[in-house]
């Protein structure tokens, strides 16, 4: 039986750091088992935030690439490919344009919420109100069942949902309506204990050297109220905790909590720990990266093998799409 | 010395009638003699307002390309083609709408106009926000330096001008400012003295029959006091009299002016005399027309020339936009 499709796209905007690795990229790679997975470097949607100065793109292209190779999404199995490198989604993005009522786009929550984050830039654009529309054609032009998501990503996919409705209501039924694809991965919240963006400049990059590493665990929160070494502490609202039972064994983690709830391993023991963990858990990553790195021919020609099997699903369904819109 | 560019399109909703042959094509006839032309069929442009039905549009666009072979449109000298067989008008559209303020958008005086013309359609979507954004893509992806457009248009070549200077500023100055080229075209109103337009169901076709357009001319709106033949006209106020004007050679169209006044001809005699005189006029495109009809073969070919022209021109044009932004 053929495997059900998948699409999910990352922004290439800066590097990748553990927030994506865990909450995303570590679930695409389990994913590419059962499914035929379409991953992309979104970079249109890169536009959308960083139209001031787009001066990096096309180095956090390169670079989220070799991250995507490094942790094992794997070009044999799965699609990858940079979006722009398939323009029919500029043009499915306008022709679906024209059945989509504004008020659609302004309930999505993230487009509030976002210009209210990003105070800084000058959000008001008309690409920004169209991303999750530009959203909805990333994924329906592969006629992807699921979309790997997070809880806050679902009212993303409702909306592709509802377009897709309306096309196939008006026109004929061409696309399948995507499903969520919820999956409970495991959330990583940034040094400072909020979430871990590019924006926050609170993030660990799955690129950085031990001695950053260190650096930055050691400038980490950790539980407010435990002043003094031998304060009980309480693992369960640190933040730093949270990294520990994604990183370390689990007699460590039960024997960490244990020692912190009595007072006996201060706060920098366990960021030593934890530094050390990171170092060990991400020196695969690493090495990839370094082979990688070192051969760029390779990674833009499975980027560009990528970019043609997209293309080729992507021409058939525009084909479809004007045929049935008369144009 | 290389000619000045020219861009301009017409929206395939209908057949050609007598105020686009009058008030514009007549006026791109001429513009060939001293500009380089791009003239389109903007069929992206049709389903801004058609998208509930857009059935009829395929063979609308064959229909405007007889019209415009016929009444002397040059694919010698012109590039003559459809939109969306140059996809990059979608994707500049895309790229450009990252750095366009919505309220450029809703400032457009024909925004809330349309909407107002057209309350039967629902208007408030995406797409219809975006038309003039189109628009400017249009126009600029052929760097073109002037765009032939009618006092109401005047707007959106402005807010093409804004957009441009918007790009140029944020990136690299890659597109020169779209200057209006205002050509004072006769106004030939509908046969009820609106604006001719599809939309009101007042319009001549230059396809029409004699039957047809004698039968339409005979349903024309002439000056409301004049109840009796000879009650004194007032050829000023009369909206059939415009029509002598442009079709009456120009001693008969004082003779009539005269004889109205003095109630020597009645308004029926006028609508006879009309009815000859644009009968006799668009005789010449409709042998033409019969001609390309019968070798739809040949028209295609025309279409399919001009967009590999087009595309060659966009393509460039949307390669020095992808490196000036970064993707």
């Amino acid at each position: 039986m053929d495997k059900k499709r998948i699409f999910s796209g990352l922004r290439p905007t800066g590097k990748t750091h553990l927030g994506h690795l865990v909450g995303v990229l570590l679930n695409w790679v389990k994913l590419q088992d059962d499914y035929d997975c379409f991953y992309a470097i979104v970079d249109y949607h890169a536009l959308t935030t960083e139209y001031a100065d787009p001066s990096k793109t096309k180095d956090y292209i390169f670079e989220v690439a070799v991250d995507w190779l490094s942790i094992g999404l794997d070009p044999s199995r799965s699609t990858l490919f940079i979006q722009s490198h398939v323009p029919d989604h500029a043009e499915l993005h306008l022709l679906l344009s024209m059945i989509v009522p504004i008020p659609w786009l302004e309930r999505v929550p993230s487009y509030k919420e976002q210009q209210r984050e990003l105070a800084d830039r000058d959000l008001s654009t008309y690409g920004f109100l169209g991303y999750p529309l530009l959203q909805t054609a990333d994924i329906i032009i592969y006629k992807a069942n699921y979309v790997p998501v997070g809880e806050d990503q679902v009212p993303h996919v409702e909306l592709a949902r509802e377009i897709v409705r309306r096309f196939n209501n008006f026109f004929r039924p061409i696309f399948p309506e995507p499903e969520v694809l919820l999956t409970k991965t495991p959330k990583l919240l940034g040094l400072d204990g909020r979430k871990m963006s590019k924006t926050y400049e609170n993030y660990i990059n799955i690129s950085d050297e031990p001695e950053v590493i260190h650096r930055k665990v050691m400038s980490m929160f950790t539980d407010p109220q435990r002043i003094k070494r031998n304060d009980s502490g309480r693992p369960h609202l640190c933040n730093l905790f949270s990294y520990h039972k994604l990183f370390a064994p689990d007699d460590k983690v039960k024997q960490i909590e244990s020692d912190c709830q009595k007072g006996l391993i201060g706060c920098t023991d366990c960021k030593e720990y934890l530094a050390r963990q990171l170092t060990d858990a991400l020196s695969p990553y690493q090495e990839k990266r370094r082979q990688y790195l070192s051969k760029p021919d390779l990674v833009h020609e499975v980027l560009s093998k990528g970019a043609n099997k997209a293309r080729t699903v992507a021409t058939a369904t525009m084909a479809e799409v004007k045929v049935a819109m008369g144009i």
